[in-house]
């Protein structure tokens, strides 16, 4: 298995280039047809004995780039791959890890095994939703994290007396780790959340008074859980100077309206979504050196 | 086994209510909730011990479809079902049953496998683009026909002296079994299809001056195909009056442009697919019974 | 499939009695042998259709708990039950749901793994350690709760102004869903682990000064967090009057030596594991009937 | 997949010490913690692209011994490994290859199915108590023999006027096999087994009387084979001078005090499972150099 | 799961019909139509919701019983069956449970595994060669005997003063449970198989002289092993006496001649393959009542 | 993966050796026994790390040749190929990719998962009679075509004035493939296939009268189809001067006699299957050196 090939369909091709120059290779080439009646047909090259990395985010439109992800994959297998590994930089559907209630679909189990149906035989992750997810999966999954680069980017350019806020329990720990590294305080949002959309902010736990803030959270979705968290510290008397610290930048439904109205400094994020919204308080890192570490270790070219 | 269940997402709502009453009982309750990022979440009823089928089709938008299936069927395998059958009325990728040249995607197995890996045991579709479609699953498929409905609309407003005409090859068996059932004449016109989206008509085999045309094919997806064939016929002497009659009326791109172009009579199509398209040529029939049929056969209600 | 079977190995059989019992039938006969070597060889009866629910808790001895579920069940598919379902009331290697560092094992899949190997066509458990264990099956896994079960044992017995603490994050979710119940207040206790068998707490968030504490966890194990919760929420000025409510009573290692060291009121477990130890303070109460309720609706016994 | 990497828990760990340095390289480092509810945790280093063999003998504590070996395959394919073979010296549950009577399970199979869904590719045994051992796995299975190694260190210590006796017919192809290289006759003692742990002689085939016994059998468990065998050829006149070869030396229950009873010259086994009783009449032969030459030749290493 | 089918294709017809009769039924229809390029091709009738057993020996011409088999497998899963047992009278490979030499294949796992990728769910034998049948199957696998159906038949025509023998130690247990039947004494011949046609007889174990011979077998193929076993025993002193009692018939190769040669009063064996050679000294017995017993009972009808 | 082996059974044996040697080494050993009673056992050398390529047509006597190529799959894998295909030159079954008429099996799926059960890997064919063939297939098919190699025994010996005939619908595109090569004109025989072994002509599409005739079909089997197309030829006025170019030439029942009949000029076939009859008239082409090519490409030898 000597050929190391990166490969990426239409989502994933900026990605993709960025971690095909980290290791000193082009992409292998890709092309994915769109139908009018909107099926897909992905082409690759030979790639008989090869060792692949399929870089696709399954970011929205969520569906087209799961079914697109899993149609590279055979592609990739019946073109002689020797191994497959699926490159997720962000992981549709990890918040589905359990019925909510009786009748629901298990939605990050069901991503699993239908990619691994489709031929991954590995599988590489940035900051899923869910710690748990790598066991949903038979084959081996990698997890690797943005918060380092992130941190790079905001390290910088912190506020003096600043404090990192978790705006939900789920980022309590994440939160205790920036806080850690920046060696700054921690406080965090309790929210209640009564539907998949609207969250009712409670309490904080922790001081934020005359502070300015780094929210951190995994994703940037709606932006209704950073509009009430910040709504929350600022009632308790932060002050209006708001960072935003998370790997994935969805960016999806109201969310620009909603943070336009916030006094955000800046949100960073990683690109493990292509971002195509503008403003000028959104700063991207690449994901691209992360993954081609990682990369460059599963291929086992840097062993040691 | 004792409860049978007929539900539906969102595009299979009407055919399952269709179905259901032919069944003399009422589908099943299902919600999907759609998520600003694109996810879907559907929510279904207690299902344990039941014969639950799963009615959905997975015509345009294609890859939502097939998300949606699949979140489905996981959902009803979990809250208890005793067997699950997807019903798919349209089956989308059977083109793609092979590797049109190296480096392609398999895209029915694909979809056959990540059917299976999500729970379906069975399946039931209507004529589907590829007579190996059953071959590609390792669960049953039952394969059933909206032909008879759809020669049952034709049959009547039949012009005299018509002749069946096959657009291309794939399409001159089908042509054969319309023109014995209306005892009428059969042509087919040999195309040679340059790309995924281009067509290039060659000639045309069997008589069709004077005579009204009854063109027959599995679907309309752009209308490219008939209007290529229905100017060859025409260009060989063919009535300006043109019948056609096709299980899946998909509409996409630019079909209805292309169709209003052409002396159309009328267009027969199925409701395998909703046809959300208005026009006064178009007649819809509804493929509810023949599902009725053969789901209540496969769930032994009627074994003699 | 008729005929509904219960049957337990050596841990399971007093459970599976009260099972039995509150579906009105015997549980079936079974016998496990253990040779001098420590094999085990497990023997049922005649299955042949019959709905099979195997009850075996994977409390310590847990290697030997889990070897025999997979024997039993086992036995259960080769003397032809129709289907077998795994009743796990304590599902050992939960907190396994995630490698916790580079080259562990992920112990959780594992288990769910080599259960369905066996043949477990369904599993039943009682409050998981993880709520991502469903997740980690192909089959279908049912959820059921002690807690109001216990939450009757203990509301007749509260003290007068009393807080519900939950003895680390991980009981968070768990303490406000009991505060809610009793309508009183809650406070976390946050601490960090730092290693599997010490603990270090570091602060309480919520008021418990001159209050009685009810202290809620999933299992009690070898009590070391409720030693740490209980020496903490003392030294912020709770009364020295504790009780403590969890699903799951392992008491292995030190456990009663340390809890004997406590101001204990009362300990309120379920009998998900045999409890063998004696002590005045602990009350059991049985799971047999909040199983038996999941078994008949699993069976369709009591479909509305 | 170049690197070669023997790895072992707990009770493998002196065999894949000699097993490394018969290949000429150190053990890969593992850690196996177990928890005093009895759940283990191992950890190993990277093995990405590595060739391992996890060295695990299922001897008692069984069912520990099995749960480990589960956990450690899972932790190499996890952490990397491109193929991991399954080294299990002593096979338990090996005598469970059918079911005595209707309701019992096929354990050897079970242990076989549940090797593989951890993760084992390959497995690697010695003198498996049925030959029909390696139609149970889907794996490939290989199977070296301790017997030319226990040979060695009986041949210089012959008795002259020797027979080789077979306590069983069972061990009877095992008798001839030895007779034969030794050159010296052969006697097999049927015996009826009336439960799993007492057994009842009958006769001697064969001549036994004025000799010296070299008795023959796959594993020493609890000793009563060897010692029903030991009285009825002594009741046919053989001499009070008895040597034992037996691959196994499991010596479980009450074998010592059994064997201490019989007139022995000697014991021979191999350590397949760490000997840890401590007898004059014991000698252990290392099983690391038949392992090793086995594990050279599947690695590829030695191909000509 | 209601309806109970017998099915046959061409060499298990006879026996289907006794098993159909046995259980009060009609066999299922069921053609099997042969091609001139030898392909196959079965056709059932529909089996919705069936209880389907398909009865096919696997005796010569071998590789078309086998190939035979799998494609009625298929016809009735695909035909809606509930669940397909195969009934293999006779089967074949059985001999092939290990590897003899490094290189050869695993015939017996081998056609478990295509039965059971073809749909069997369930398999019931009729003394099968090996014990370890089973535990090469995933599906439970149900073992029927027709030892009391021959005993039956030779009961009556004892010859006074006879002996059973085991022609090879392979038969030794089984004549055993003969002569524990018949209450007459027990001897084997220990024999040295040279390669798979020709046998070399060593001896006799236990006393043959002035007896007449039954001598029993699971089957008779070339007759080689009973013609030696004959001389061997002649040459010890039997009476020219000699009977057979066999469960599988046969007869291949050289077989009638080398039967004829001897004397023979009378070979008793079940119709587990067709018995088609003519010979006054065959006697053939039923086994479609003991298969009718077992199957009325798999199929839950007898539950008491 | 280093060793590149090419392998073969008793029918592929010829085209093994030339394929190897068009590799540059020599086929690997393998033997093939065959017992009196129709079983077979293969014994292959040490595979250890190799590329395996197994030669097995699949032609008459058809089961036959399928039980050996699953036993040599098996034999191979289980002595440790790194990875085992299956090179298939004649794909029997393949006709069977539907089901005809409901109650009958999917030959060609079910050789397809017999297969990948018994091991293969991947599959190698040369002009399958379905295009569909590998989306039967969860493993990687590469299929590889005789028809450039037929054609060049052709061209030298083309007749002038000659058309292309195929000799029914199914054969359309090859001839439209042919006649484009040869720059000659083309027809189409429509017929109605009434029966397995009956075949009822219609009508010749296209002209043919006064033209020599070079008719083209995947197969010759029966040699009823070329038959009946050279009488509906010559009826059309064709000259008697008739060719064939076929792949696969089985040449069963009375094909011989039938053929014998007709004016032939040639009939090409490739040697995908062993040609033993002999006639004056048929010309075999080797497949070797397309398989070869095909292999040297699949086993990454010359990655460009």
């Amino acid at each position: 298995m000597s050929g190391l090939r990166v490969i990426a369909g239409r989502a994933g091709a900026t990605t993709a280039t960025g971690v095909a120059h980290g290791l000193g290779i082009e992409p292998a080439p890709c092309a994915v047809e769109e139908f009018p009646d909107g099926e897909l047909r992905p082409r690759v090259g030979s790639m008989i004995g090869d060792d692949v990395y399929v870089v696709a985010p399954t970011g929205p439109p969520t569906s087209s780039a799961v079914v697109e992800l899993l149609l590279l994959l055979d592609a990739c297998r019946r073109s002689g791959a020797a191994r497959v590994s699926a490159v997720v930089p962000y992981f549709a559907y990890a918040r589905q890890d359990r019925r909510g209630s009786a009748g629901e679909a298990l939605g990050a189990r069901v991503i699993a095994d239908v990619l691994e149906a489709a031929g991954a035989q590995r599988v590489l992750v940035v900051d899923p939703h869910t710690t748990a997810l790598e066991a949903m999966f038979s084959v081996p999954v990698e997890t690797v994290t943005a918060v380092p680069t992130l941190l790079d980017a905001v390290a910088g350019d912190l506020a003096t007396q600043s404090v990192v806020v978790a705006p939900d329990l789920g980022a309590a720990k994440l939160a205790q780790r920036v806080g850690s590294r920046l060696s700054i305080g921690v406080a965090v949002v309790r929210k209640t959340r009564t539907s998949g959309r609207t969250v009712e902010a409670t309490e904080v736990v922790g001081d934020v008074a005359d502070r300015a803030v780094l929210l951190v959270d995994d994703m940037v979705s709606t932006g209704a859980t950073l509009e009430t968290a910040t709504r929350v510290v600022l009632a308790h008397g932060a002050r209006p100077d708001v960072s935003v610290l998370a790997t994935h930048g969805l960016f999806v439904g109201d969310a620009l309206a909603r943070l336009d109205a916030l006094p955000l400094r800046r949100v960073v994020v990683a690109d493990t979504v292509p971002v195509t919204v503008d403003r000028s308080w959104i700063s991207v890192r690449s994901i691209a050196p992360v993954l081609a570490e990682a990369i460059s270790r599963l291929h086992g070219a840097v062993r040691t």
